[in-house]
């Protein structure tokens, strides 16, 4: 007879855990990769982010435990390498071996630890149980405050040899305005298409052009406030989306053209002006192309916020 | 007792066929993927290409025939998606089971026939023989006439959703000349720097500048003229191939950042200029996704003109 232990708890539980610079996001999934809970943290930047493993072991002792987990995935915003964080800017992060680290604190080697780019944890999130589902070679962009990317080439993830595959946000692609980018460089796609590029664009225009615009009403004013203006016709608006998508269009025919992937994906908070911006983008990616490439599907990604929660859980096998 | 045939060929040979608008390139490899033998055909354009390998199977039964033969491979210009050609508008194929064509005329299905485009080709024939030796992420330019690409990830060939992966030629990059392109669009990468459009530029820099230059003595002049009186200093020539290898500079800055490849390596006619041309090319790139990827070797191919057959055969296993 098989001796069954008082409390018997099977192991099929997964954390996906999608580290920002701002909040941590903690995601608990079940046997079929369905999501139980998820919680927020506050990012920890202290003494280089040494608490932020730490602050994460604890909460997930505190909600739920780990009795049930299985493994452990992790989203990090800077280039991966098979696991090992090459550098995190805004977190503090460099050369960290995440799964060593944070199998110290779990005392076992029992939980199996995955990392890799958050942008990258996204593709595979939308791949699994998003705008993706079904499709083999993705290629997803992530609009936020800056412009990450992933990519899937048949099922799985591609890091690139210096964790740096899909990372279009610092391509140059503008040589009119050249506004400087956090990389040290001028007229990366993340000056002129994210969250600070579009508020960069609608500023320049604001002192350039003579249009009427609600805009001149603020003195700082956010890329959501600028789409929503767009979206009602607000001129000065108007023409910064439409450089901004025309920007992304470019970026998207070359990935079109270098890939030639099933679908591409727009993820991230500016995504979330949804059909609005995607369509612009679309349009001008396929003149950009023809007469190729004319029906891959450019779509909004499907779970929001939550895609680096599910990706980060998905790299676990 | 095994009874052995009088005369028994060991069938451990491949054939790679690269197919071209011109010339159709045969190479004939040993059991070690050594070059046996190669030779050329004219590529007999009739009747839509009807005739191409009913000519290709006779030339190689007149010369060494078929016994040895294990395998054919097949290089196309135009995208192939899992072995059916899709287009080749230069020699009037379309919807081509090649693989079952040939078996057709080879009378038996015992021979491998596989397909692929011709710049897939050159890649798989620089990784498997060439500069890419080692690599298992590679994207290679062939600059010719027209521009092409080949991708290849984690050691697979990546042909893409309508096999147009690594086709960057027709990605429009220049706003400023707008040279129109075979494909129907103006200013692709192939209309400024393929051998084609190193003559546009120059000849647009020969009317529009005032600059001396050697190349006004011609009414007509090859990009080969342009790229050695670049070398010797001609004001127009070096003028020309610096927006070249700027445009071609952009165009690998997004493949470097698309797919952070182990390599970039450029084959095709117009890089025989060598590491003249190459060296710009790098130099280029490099400032367009710093401080990024400086480390990714950017070089010139090994095999010249039988990359083709090499990768072609390599096709085969």
């Amino acid at each position: 007879d098989i001796i069954m232990p008082e409390v018997f708890i099977v192991k099929n539980q997964l954390l996906g855990i999608d580290i920002g610079g701002t909040t941590v996001k903690i995601g608990r999934f079940g046997e079929y990769g369905e999501l139980l809970d998820k919680w927020d943290l506050p990012t920890d930047k202290t003494d280089g982010g040494f608490f932020i493993l730490k602050n994460i072991h604890d909460a997930v002792t505190q909600r739920g435990g780990w009795s049930a987990i299985r493994g452990v995935g992790f989203g990090v915003p800077g280039p991966v390498i098979g696991g090992i964080v090459q550098s995190c800017v805004n977190i503090g992060w460099k050369n960290l071996d995440i799964a060593n680290e944070f199998q110290k604190l779990l005392k076992t080697p029992d939980i199996r630890v995955c990392a890799t780019n958050d942008a990258n944890a996204a593709c595979i999130g939308e791949m699994h149980h998003g705008a993706a589902q079904g499709c083999r070679n993705i290629f997803m962009f992530t609009l936020g405050t800056g412009i990450g990317g992933g990519v899937v080439i048949d099922g799985k993830l591609v890091e690139g040899a210096d964790g740096l595959a899909g990372e279009l946000g610092h391509l140059v692609v503008d040589f009119v305005h050249s506004f400087p980018c956090k990389c040290g460089k001028m007229g990366c796609l993340e000056t002129v298409a994210s969250a600070t590029g579009i508020v960069n664009l609608a500023k320049w225009h604001l002192v350039t052009d003579h249009q009427p615009s609600t805009l001149r009403q603020f003195t700082t004013f956010s890329a959501k406030r600028v789409l929503d203006l767009a979206k009602s016709g607000d001129a000065v608006a108007v023409q910064t989306v439409a450089e901004a998508t025309d920007y992304l269009g470019r970026a998207t025919a070359a990935v079109l053209l270098t890939l030639n992937p099933d679908i591409v994906v727009f993820g991230g908070g500016v995504a979330n002006a949804g059909a609005f911006l995607i369509d612009q983008i679309a349009a001008k990616a396929r003149i950009y192309v023809a007469p190729f490439a004319q029906k891959t599907p450019i779509v909004p990604a499907h779970l929001g916020n939550d895609a680096g929660i599910y990706g980060a859980a998905g790299l676990v096998r």
